[in-house]
């Protein structure tokens, strides 16, 4: 493939790629842009140059919504016009590129949807066994797991743009040697490595979706990390699950990678036995090889890469997700995250979060001669990125980072 | 008090409550309205005729968000000065009638608000203890209780208002007698009766809210029927809560009554032994003595009164479960509904579900000499009703119906 633009080879952002997302330059209001290499293509501006033909109060939103709401028919034609201008010598976007392309370096980027639902899936066996040891020693996998494609809800209003801070949260503890509990900032602040789908179509409330139908319904992926503070968690999470030990804060990455994008890395989902109820059938290749690093930058340091896993372990499949999701009828909004649950290998060095990667703080990590974690503390920087390599194409989601601040 | 206008005298909607909703008459688009005996005043009518002192895009929107985040000044304010005007004999609405007040039955009711977060809490003693001896023999009442206003993330998206129908949902169940889990429409179709709390401001991230602060962000109440599906919840909710058991359908009744209306009705929160922590603390009678009756109307049949029960019963009250909510930075928003978990009294009559009432569905409740129920059977239609009276001072939330419709 050749093109008029110069594209870092290495780049998450080749013109393989191309994801939405929403930005803003200086002080005007965001909107929607395209990234390519180190460029933000302007969809407004396209739009206001007639090169794109879509309704006003699409592009100019502060979030992907309205886009999504295009359809996947228009929104992925818009992808593939852009591809083939960027190939074109003779591409009308040269014309533009001025008010058009805007440098990455010179943008802030936003949310990029409005997050009706936030649903939490826990889709990785070797994380559930991992924790369940931790959490439940007598029972370790819940016997429900290899049927249920175990989720519960969180929250929404607490999503945030890769890039902005994390507070400590604080609350209720119950140390193992006391009766009664006590209130403290967490002392077990961890990360989770997720991947999260967007919902791109509405569905209908007392419909369901097939697995045949679901990926319809997915406009794209983001990295996400569902920030987790195991301490709180612990005291709370009976009977009723996971509540103040995440709902401070989650974390997505910026760019939305489309399914179209990813099409080249199915792969096929784990063998799953006991074989599922009939609704989670499925055919064709629904995982996604997606490698997946973590580096923490603690205060004035170097990054450590801390773990590297990859998307395809996942023993339930996004099709699989959405068909649970709705089988009894609940309905998704376009802008909703289905997020995948921690996603963590077989291997020590490849799981997806601290509780995991210290043994439940037992056993912290080395980072060098004078630092090492059991989980994160103030001042720590958490990047989890994500890409994809195959047959010489590449094609990545960028990071999502958080630091993390003291309690306030 | 004397006014103007014929109110039925035994009305839930007295010239004391007032409430908040969105309706809609014909064709025309939803807007604000606020109820009096049988009729509904349109807010934007009122503005369009100059007696209202509020922006365009408030009160002609389809939920009340916008109207809210008016600011709790200006929405009781507008409340006192229509029921001056109600009083009023040269009332400046008596020249509007025609045009702005609508009667009840020639008006359809909308969802009084855009949703963003929904939360379920637990904070009933009673029904804690009584589900928690079926779901739990070994361990009904979770350590954590009295220490913890347990709750958990419930669905937005399937919050559905007053009289709209619920289908049966489907999903996995496993027999008690089975290995494996079956597919099947539910079995153990329920209701909870609760009350939800419609959020009146937006809390930052990062910041909690103090219980004395926190009936500030509390624009009123509603009824609240958490639907759900006790065999699917039963197979599925370890280790991470209620899931498909639960988010195919919530109802809410359609008027919103103000705190402001409600504090004639304020009372005491029972004795809570232990203390809980200091960021629970409170001052002042932060419960409300609602009455609240449960009328279930098997298809066909009249209708029979299943339970009793009241508001005041709870263990922990809004106050407590806001400054809960928020003690780890989680942000609340206009809309969000924090809805009060299943209210049930210490007598078998005034248990707020199925579950409770047929024991699990061992000992069905009788209706009549052909008719009893241990859950709920396609056609019927519960109904929820609430109301305070005191010191002859009677307003109320109207009802929140939904009929059950065979699974598709």
């Amino acid at each position: 493939m050749t093109h008029w633009l110069n594209i870092p080879a290495d780049t998450d952002f080749s013109i393989h790629n191309l994801p939405f997302g929403i930005f803003s330059v200086g002080k005007n209001s965001p909107r929607v842009g395209v990234r390519i290499g180190d460029y933000v293509i302007d969809l407004e501006q396209l739009r206001k140059f007639g090169l794109l033909a879509v309704p006003r109060n699409v592009c100019n939103q502060a979030n992907l919504n309205a886009f999504i709401n295009l359809g996947k028919n228009k929104t992925s034609a818009i992808r593939l016009q852009l591809q083939e201008w960027l190939r074109q010598e003779n591409s009308p976007l040269k014309r533009y590129f001025n008010q058009a392309f805007h440098p990455i370096a010179s943008v802030k980027m936003h949310l990029p949807v409005k997050v009706g639902d936030y649903t939490d899936f826990y889709s990785s066996l070797e994380h559930a066994t991992n924790v369940g040891k931790m959490f439940r020693p007598d029972n370790p996998l819940v016997a429900n797991w290899k049927h249920v494609p175990i989720a519960y809800h969180g929250r929404a209003s607490s999503i945030v743009v890769s890039g902005s801070p994390v507070i400590r949260p604080k609350g209720q503890i119950k140390p193992a040697d006391s009766a009664v509990p006590v209130f403290s900032p967490t002392k077990e602040m961890d990360f989770e490595v997720e991947i999260g789908a967007i919902i791109g179509k509405n569905s209908v409330l007392g419909q369901s979706i097939s697995t045949t139908e679901a990926e319809s319904y997915v406009f794209g992926l983001v990295l996400f990390n569902d920030w987790s503070a195991r301490d709180i968690q612990r005291w709370e999470y009976q009977p009723l699950g996971p509540f103040l030990g995440k709902n401070f804060a989650s974390s997505v990455s910026p760019w939305v990678v489309t399914l179209d994008a990813l099409a080249h890395f199915r792969t096929e989902t784990p063998q799953q036995d006991p074989e599922p109820l009939p609704y989670l059938a499925f055919e064709g290749k629904r995982n996604f090889d997606i490698e997946l690093e973590v580096n923490l930058i603690p205060q004035d340091k170097q990054a450590y890469t801390i773990s590297r896993t990859n998307f395809k372990y996942m023993y339930w499949n996004i099709a699989q997700q959405i068909a649970h999701h709705t089988i009894n009828g609940c309905n998704l909004k376009i802008g909703d995250i289905l997020a995948s649950g921690t996603i963590s290998g077989q291997k020590p060095d490849s799981y997806g979060s601290m509780l995991e990667l210290s043994l439940g703080g037992k056993q912290p990590i080395v980072l060098d001669s004078d630092t090492q974690r059991a989980f994160l503390e103030d001042g720590d920087t958490l990047i989890i990125t994500g890409f994809c390599q195959k047959d010489g194409i590449r094609l990545g989601f960028g990071e999502v980072s958080g630091k993390i601040v003291a309690s306030n």
